[in-house]
């Protein structure tokens, strides 16, 4: 850790700081400079958080030398990990593709879609059943009904399924009937939901939040996996930015973040991403070139009659010719469908 | 309601949006152009949100002519609403000045620091029970106990307290300790929570979440009151942009826009908004400029020893300062401290 | 284009609004509501923005229906444009490979990135003569000599040679000595020297400013294209958002936008668009998956010595990797390079 | 200056960059750590520029201890500065108040708003006559035409004129019809007219870009100050961000970084950080009590009429009402008008 001193700093307050570094344990290094005086301390600088020298008043800024999320770290854990959603693998060799619509309406309409997605080469099953809606007014999902719903659908048609918990108390009803946990943005540091999800049985798929940097989605999944959860995916879904031209900005340099940065898997949703249909299909080619380990996709059997987020939800048919051309787009990448 | 149709759209397609407006007892209108036909929709339009037209295929756009929001509008109630914690009138001709540490540590920080704010004029005491912290190695909060110590303290020095609740499930508690509640940046859009607060019979802080638009602290806001809890103060707190020399961008145009837009009170929060101890009290006199209710300051009996935000906290002397200071501020805007 | 009333607006207000829209020779629509009065106005809206409609106090706001922008946009012209740059033709079933480094150094550093760029396969060599830099302290380059430099390695390799401009008066001597222009994000609205290039020559890449929007992007072309000069091609480059593991955060779906609204060319820079060099290649792939017609890439024949941007550079081996691993993804996406 | 180096690095690397840093003359310490070796660098760090230390591939970050600037920083200046425009002075204990019509229209335009702004107090008149402006089809100005009717009406009038130059080549005649230059948002970075400006013998007003840091505005008043001309000041006129309410975020606490960082005065332009006539009032205030020394206001004689920002500017009897209600802010702030 270096910790820069404000000019006119006396040499009382620099002694103050550095035997505080000392007796923590750790070995303390003195700069002295023309303009500034610097102080590094050498060793495991995560104990000196305790000493809180960002607040000291001498005390013009800390820089953190090591990253401060340990459990997912690709340092940690210098190999790629692969997480199992039921039958589906995430990360490694394969591509996965979950596709669905928004939220689950009816067993009509998600049977349809579930049928129409498999038939495309779908490898999984998305639909919410608590929806997270800006208004009070717009359609807030069909809860419990709704996991029954999917539950069903995925064993008919053989896809494991994942979909949003949005609250503590629901965690064990998600469990119960997915296949995987979808912990959407605006819950990215809900850290009690990130806890209680720590200690569930089944993966974690962690949207990034709309103001949330790479480093601050990997201190959210390591609250996740420092309880015992080890299986969480990163989900790119873009981020807040002044571009209104799409919902979101997607970043898929983040995907690249990711993958330096931690051993975890990412996938990338390219219709949150966008918030446009016609420009899924595009940056779902370009998420599966970036690296990515796969896409959530939002398709649905009747997008005109949608109850959410209609406008950026896939036509069976464009859904089709998207498994059609990203094949070789992720082949190029290494990976296969 | 506005809808602008694709260029090439038929005159088929245009016949059938015209005819959905219809049914929906809206009178429709058709403004046929060389470049773009429009469809206008006379009458009730957030009706037309069960139609769903931007998911239309033919549709390129849907420009609403009124908000989403109505509880919370000015133009429902033009008259500024006033709320009532414990003895504190937020709104109004006062200008409510609420102080306190982050996070409430010991009863003697608590009540250190609760002697020294109300001997310099604060009209009420804020601290944290539960903390949400980037961070899982990081201090989460006392909890219950820190919920007891406050209402002790707050009791002893006949401050109202008001604290952060993070989860429908503490609801209860913390209606049962504190004045009002407090929902931080990272749960303005958990909506459970929201409706959870609707029923409940306390004020709600509701802080500005960091990728927030006003429009969309309005609609949360909404959730709380459209179920029947009318009492919610806005807290402007920052957003997050590029600029990287404060800890978020504090928007003070948004007390001009919520003054506008609602009749709610709104507060602003230079703590969290600058992150800099030394730019703490400069933007709380801005704040009182520009025409807001109150502010939410952080004070520490000792800073340098704070398990949380520390950097941003003022010692007792900078507030004593600050509310010698501000008084002229809130005079000069009409009010009085 | 539509405007919206404020509330209570009188009814002779709106009369004197209809009136000046119908001596503009356009149709005005009077749409009365219960909570808001509307009114629409067919014709050539272009025409209105003369009456300053937004500037009228009974005005809450206008929402055009059209494009501010026309000699760029896809409806004037349905089918992609392609410029040619030398040799090199941008746009239609190629893919454009444009490398080199991000200044000119010296004929040696030049010419040696030049012979590895072109070697490993690159169609065109960049390098900058005049650079802006932050700071004054930086190295500005070489000016003049570095144009001469550049025009003389583009001769001996047979690479089309593409410079950035920064002034008006400069325009001359880079279109002397360059096959094309490149105007940086800093210049994207620097509006005396987009109408100086309007008037010149050669073609123009034209970078996204760091705080631009698409549709500025596409404005600052039109003042290009209204002036005569039609050989336009957008750089996608990133935009300045919070998140600070890139040095941009690169905007890919920008790629999907301008191919929708506009008919000319489009091609991605990941170098400045991460700052990172081994986000680089990723991104180089995802861009050409994404439909961009070609990448600008900063290679430099001795990274560690470069005199600016040299974080972000490919060594000479990472490029001809990049140029084998590309491709396949070009060829996905119905290009060759 | 801090180097951390990557995980795993060899110690020859860490070698060659120790003797590096001891060839510029600077004393280099090693600190080797179980996670990271980070080498120091004690000395003129400035110096280590020229080593280009973050381009070598085992360096991981460099995080300078030193600011970027000298010229402009308080630490080289604690006194504040003061500058002259015509006869007024900005910074100290004055309070300036410029205004006036975003463009300059006609003499009868200027010269009726001009005569409003004095007899309401402003001390200094704005206007522009080279007008960069979004739309190649919007009014461009008046160019040469306008810098004469200014500078005769500021001479009726007795205030001092300010107004942009948007080229080096305009630098001249600019400097001979006005009494300051401004910089537009749009040419913060144009660094060679910026470099012109440092040549010639009138104060600057440096707008603040759109993406631009406060630390990017100071490089850019570097670029000025550098060249000779020390009499810059800083304009605070909103960021962009995802806030579509206002036409940008102003950032008030951009006036304390100002303060903090440098010794040059800074004022706030509320017009342009707003965008909406009725937020401009209550952000000059907040202005005032921020601590700014200034503000820069539109003002037209006829806003429904204006040719460009109409939207933004004060119709002559709010400027009068601003110029009563902000005394008393000023006061407080310990500035007179």
């Amino acid at each position: 850790m270096i910790i820069v001193l404000k000019p006119r700093t006396s040499q009382q307050e620099a002694d103050e700081i550095l035997s505080k570094i000392e007796k923590m344990g750790l070995k303390p290094l003195y700069m002295p400079g023309v303009e500034r005086t610097v102080i590094g301390a050498l060793g495991d600088e995560r104990m000196l958080g305790r000493l809180h020298l960002e607040s000291h008043p001498a005390v013009e800024r800390v820089d953190p030398i090591l990253a401060p999320y340990k459990a997912v770290s690709r340092e940690m854990h210098p190999e790629d990990s692969t997480i199992q959603v039921g039958n589906l693998t995430i990360g490694g060799k394969g591509f996965g593709v979950i596709a669905g619509p928004c939220a689950v309406e009816s067993y009509e309409q998600l049977s349809a879609t579930a049928k129409a997605v498999k038939a495309a080469g779908a490898h999984g099953l998305r639909g919410g059943a608590f929806k997270p809606r800006t208004s009070p007014y717009s359609f807030q999902g069909l809860g419990l009904e709704g996991l029954k719903i999917l539950q069903q659908v995925g064993a008919e048609t053989g896809l494991p399924v994942i979909t949003e918990v949005v609250e503590v108390a629901d965690v064990e009803a998600v469990q119960e009937h997915a296949d995987a946990f979808q912990v959407g943005a605006r819950n990215m540091q809900n850290f009690r939901l990130l806890t209680a999800l720590g200690q569930a049985g089944k993966p974690v798929f962690l949207k990034r939040g709309m103001a949330a940097t790479v480093k601050d989605v990997l201190m959210s999944a390591e609250y996740i996996v420092s309880e015992g959860n080890r299986d969480v995916v990163f989900v790119e879904r873009g981020i807040r930015t002044f571009e209104g031209g799409t919902r979101n900005t997607l970043d898929l340099s983040a995907v690249c973040q990711f993958k330096k940065l931690s051993h975890l898997p990412v996938v990338v949703d390219p219709s949150h991403g966008t918030g446009v249909r016609e420009y899924v299909a595009p940056m779902a080619y370009a998420a599966a070139a970036s690296g990515a380990d796969g896409i959530l996709v939002e398709v649905h059997c009747n997008p005109k009659e949608a109850l959410s987020d209609g406008a950026q939800s896939l036509f069976p048919e464009q859904f089709t010719e998207l498994m059609q051309r990203i094949a070789p787009f992720a082949e190029a990448a290494g990976r296969r469908l």
